[in-house]
């Protein structure tokens, strides 16, 4: 499993860099990015927060925009931001933001054309993790967060996954996608149109019956402009509730979707995380 | 002098947003992004930290990148971000980066084509502040800081306008456009072949004659692509010597000229300025 380094700045100390490399998930080249806190330069590994993107998103958006790499630094984390989908000319693709390249969901497709490239479940979860865990000086300490799109396939793959994340956050996630326009698009598109494999990738299903349970934060803006009809952040509430979930939502006035949203609070999650991960 | 607004997202507790505007120094429709620190809300005026972006970027890049917002927040400070010149279907361009549109430099041009738009001196020394002034709940205590061309731009203003701001600092500076290839083409396209005429936009030349004197900051990485042909920081260093001028000029081992670098020490420069502007 060979990467190739593509660009590296210093930031705070540490530095920011982004590979490529094959996929055998993905079946295509991908990029991602990857935060390293200064600890490493004397020889520590350090724990990893991988962070899942929303809609539309490269590896870059969160690295250019989220202002995390203060408190990554501070810290002693690493932060893994994959893409979003498999890329390249080769991979469907769909007219739509909210489908096919740049919006994968984090699931393993089983329709084609997408059941060639789109397994970003897989990617996430076994091939990535094992890619860095490989090359750079990491532990296998690892906590998942994300934003929108991402912030579902976060607390979707801690809920499946309890036992290789120490804690999951998310900023704005689509809490149900079996629920919403954009989960309904994109799951029947990706999972076809029996909702019965739909339920093994909603993060509100999941929570609602699981045994495992590791600590989560989820942060939600009341001016969202995507609250009500995508979002739903009740419905994982609800579920947390019903099933003793530990699931800290925090609603904060006056904030939207946006990076500047996540940029406000990242500190919190990153703080969150760490706590967790014995930092 | 209306304003328009064409955006407000939340951040940190305060706002950043964009607002649109009909220019007569710049004789065109322009954008520009103020943030405003939570404490406005209680009726407070704040100081302003104008900041002067570099090559190709626009009202946003400093406001999505550099992570400043927190650090306003808590010191109370405003900060805004104009555009990097003139802009539109009627305004002369050229096809490089490193001119015309996206590359105003700071300067009121007098050669055609681009003396009909390009005063983007005036634009920045009295017409924008004025507008802020007007609109916005601010003192009229300001301080400038910049990147790049942005970093020229603030330190050339400073040095000509010292009754106008309480202190300025740079990254990265284009610190003698006399002397480097990014000065030469844009200051003979905008200013015409007699360098006599580019002398009052050198900061290095004012520094070096400059009576009033105003505390200024510099901050340079030394893996800086640009650092040797186009920056020359020593050139600023010097003509501070020579004039006894407050100069700081602090380099940093392993930056380059991205975003990363800015974020890395905006918060030393925001309270660089808060020091200076009693907050």
């Amino acid at each position: 499993m060979s990467i190739e380094n593509l660009s590296c700045n210093k930031s705070f100390g540490g530095w920011n860099k982004q590979y490529g490399h094959d996929s055998s998930a993905l079946n295509c080249r991908m990029r991602f990015a990857i935060y390293l806190p200064p600890k490493v330069a004397s020889g520590e590994r350090v724990p990893v927060l991988y962070w899942l993107s929303g809609l539309t998103c490269t590896d870059e958006n969160f690295m250019h925009k989220a202002g995390a790499q203060r408190m990554a630094a501070e810290l002693g984390l690493a932060i893994v931001a994959p893409d979003t989908s498999p890329r390249g000319d080769e991979v469907a693709n769909d007219e739509g933001y909210d489908l096919g390249q740049g919006a994968g969901f984090y699931v393993n497709a089983t329709e084609a054309p997408w059941n060639r490239h789109y397994r970003m479940y897989d990617y996430i979860t076994d091939e990535l993790p094992k890619l860095i865990e490989a090359n750079f000086p990491v532990t296998d300490q690892r906590a998942i967060a994300g934003h929108s799109m991402g912030g579902h396939g976060a607390l979707m793959i801690a809920l499946r996954n309890p036992e290789r994340y120490r804690s999951v956050s998310a900023f704005s996630p689509i809490s149900n996608p079996l629920n919403c326009p954009w989960g309904q698009k994109a799951l029947s598109a990706y999972l076809g149109s029996d909702q019965a494999a739909w339920r093994d990738y909603d993060a509100s299903v999941l929570m609602r019956q699981s045994e495992a349970k590791i600590p989560a934060r989820v942060d939600q803006g009341d001016d969202d402009e995507f609250l009500a009809e995508q979002l739903k952040p009740e419905t994982l509430e609800a579920a947390a509730n019903a099933n003793d979930y530990p699931l800290e939502l925090h609603r904060h006035s006056g904030y939207d979707h946006s990076y500047f949203f996540i940029a406000s609070f990242i500190e919190a999650h990153l703080r969150f995380h760490a706590g967790h991960l014995g930092l």
